[in-house]
């Protein structure tokens, strides 16, 4: 998508320890706008599914996730991040891992908004080794849902997980896709 | 606002300890067309106030932020909560606490996305105590920037935060305000 790609062009800053630092307009503040705009074309994309339910996790899916469920005329649902894993009865779990922060997490969404009527759309900002998605895929399988997909902003695709997830049957649908990125160089996209 | 106070009447549930679950549709799953309403709404009443950034807490202010700042044509910002007070010198932070989880907490937000040359409007899902809220505009003193208001989505108003705010002078305008509630009555509308 290339009003993306231009925009992470622009602002966005590729710091050591290969991190991608979009907090211009991605996950700290939000360029509304732009994000309507990724949302509409993530719901295009998924527009012929039967697509129930937007998925995602908080705190920086949440807004992608809602201008998606918005065109897709349908409920976005996120999931809580919890540091403990003595999870109570009424929710559906799955455990993750953050590279970023170098911790394991545990995904939570309650049973009463996912169950086996759902056919789901999972959506993020960030792809990368796909530790996040693939919890939120678990939560799906483990409600009984169906999963559609995934609609990503962007995916850092040299790490592999975006592919990982693709040969395992998932489709998996990125608004940009960075093939390399370095401090020098910048950032090339496939 | 009649379409949010209808739907807090339909689905809201009062809880022991004064808690209103409007978990399936506002702060865990989301109805973005009712959110998006919301916005509109709010973004309606400060369009003529030169707002330039709307600053909200994470996570479950970002949704309807995002659209406030879609219909103003604005970036959003969303605070994020540390439970340290041991915070870098390049952000802005302010002590908050919540009554729901028992906790104190620190709000904070990058420098560069806040500063004096900004005009802000504070949004969140909830006021009741106005604790978060302070936070809120503490961040926006602290950087300089003037504030323009508040727009929530539901105010406890029997709890009386939100009139001390007003009675120091800072604009609130909450798009559905509760006057009391309880299990077996119900909710009742200001």
């Amino acid at each position: 998508m290339q009003l993306l790609e231009e925009r992470i062009r622009k602002d966005g800053k590729v710091l050591p320890g290969d991190v991608l630092k979009v907090n211009s307009f991605l996950n700290h503040q939000l360029d509304a706008e732009l994000l309507d705009a990724v949302g509409a074309e993530i719901a295009g994309l998924f527009k012929d599914c039967g697509v129930t339910k937007v998925l995602t996790a908080e705190a920086s899916g949440i807004a992608i996730a809602c201008f998606v469920a918005l065109h897709l005329h349908c409920p976005a649902l996120f999931a809580k991040k919890s540091k403990t894993s003595n999870i109570g009865s009424g929710v559906w779990s799955a455990k993750a891992h953050s590279y970023t922060h170098g911790n394991d997490y545990t995904m939570i969404v309650s049973k009463e908004y996912l169950s086996g009527e759902d056919t789901v759309l999972i959506v993020d900002d960030f792809l990368a080794n796909g530790s996040a998605l693939r919890a939120l895929r678990e939560l799906c399988t483990e409600a009984g849902a169906k999963v559609a997909g995934a609609g990503i902003a962007i995916e850092k695709k040299y790490q592999g997980g975006g592919d990982e997830l693709r040969a395992e049957g998932l489709r998996v649908e990125s608004m940009s896709r960075i093939a390399s990125m370095d401090a020098e160089d910048g950032i090339r996209f496939c």
